[in-house]
């Protein structure tokens, strides 16, 4: 494709979308133009809108158009529970799939020093002041379980700690409608050793 | 997902996109928003100057930003060759795999009386008039084969033989590298129905 027409800037400027190879990209700039121009003029503007506008909240961190998100703004959301997640989607599947009503705080990341990625990186001594001028009483690790979430969680905990707040950490394990056949070894044996006593002899 | 949020608003006008559901949507969001706020930029008003600006060819309808394509603007083509396809994509695939210098008429469509699409929908007066004022030696047929793409290969066939035009139709059959076990029965007939003679006994 010509990259100097317009048509092909439009096949290029998609190949920044995650998973979008020149087949795809391809596929999308052909769809909006011969079947969905009102789509497409729509996507741009949000876009840039979105761009330009969306920031992040000065409390939690999260992705927000407002100074501060709706969850942080909201005062019925309980105080008293602090869900620490790695980022903005993970708020996302949290709030789909549990009834959870307390607040969040977003790292944008993982600590991973080889690349640069530190506590401040991290937002760390906004959630240390957080924790020692308005502590909850449960924080909740919902970092993900790879090495660098569990150092990362590890971390979290230790701060907590420190300030005196409990720590929780969501659960681990074979996932339901799973089957052990087909789950992974180190998930098998992480469920083996943390399995729980459900009934006393 | 909080829909009346630019977030929200972000994800839901990503769906307008061919293959994006709810998910790849908000993979697509939050990748721009946190890892590539320039790639998003760039992809808005790319596509804003695209939707505003890209129109069809005054020569043979494929999709451009000038009032003739680049393709129906170059003198070297060769004017004795004129290919009709579907749509431009089908273009792009050709000049992509052959060395084919010769032009185009882009249909935008099929033949589907039941869809409304009609000869003079496809642009098929036009290219009469083509035929007549400026004919070339060879008309290459190229549209799909499928049910519809047969039907309006059969009409440019009657078309080009009233205006005195050679015409000749791609081949179809069993495609290079594929294998005859997993190819489908009505390719398999069509291929041995129309087998070509390679000696002479």
């Amino acid at each position: 494709m010509d990259s100097s027409s317009l048509l092909g800037q439009l096949i290029e400027a998609f190949r920044c979308l995650p998973g979008v190879g020149p087949k795809s990209a391809q596929r999308m700039a052909f769809h909006l133009l011969e079947r969905d121009r009102e789509g497409g003029v729509q996507l741009s503007s949000v876009l840039q809108a979105a761009m330009e506008r969306i920031g992040r909240c000065s409390v939690c961190r999260d992705l927000t158009e407002e100074e501060v998100c709706r969850i942080c703004a909201n005062d019925r959301r309980d105080s008293s529970l602090l869900c620490v997640v790695e980022s903005p989607s993970d708020v996302l599947a949290i709030e789909q799939a549990t009834g959870f009503q307390g607040r969040y705080f977003v790292l944008m990341g993982r600590l991973s020093p080889l690349d640069g990625v530190g506590p401040a990186e991290l937002g760390l001594d906004e959630l240390a002041s957080r924790l020692r001028d308005n502590p909850p009483e449960e924080m909740i690790i919902a970092t993900n379980p790879t090495v660098e979430g569990e150092a990362t969680a590890y971390y979290l905990q230790r701060m907590a700690q420190k300030s005196g707040v409990g720590v929780s950490r969501i659960s681990h394990g074979v996932p339901l409608g799973g089957e052990l056949e087909f789950t992974d070894q180190s998930t098998i044996a992480h469920a083996f050793s943390s399995r729980q006593l459900v009934a006393e002899k």
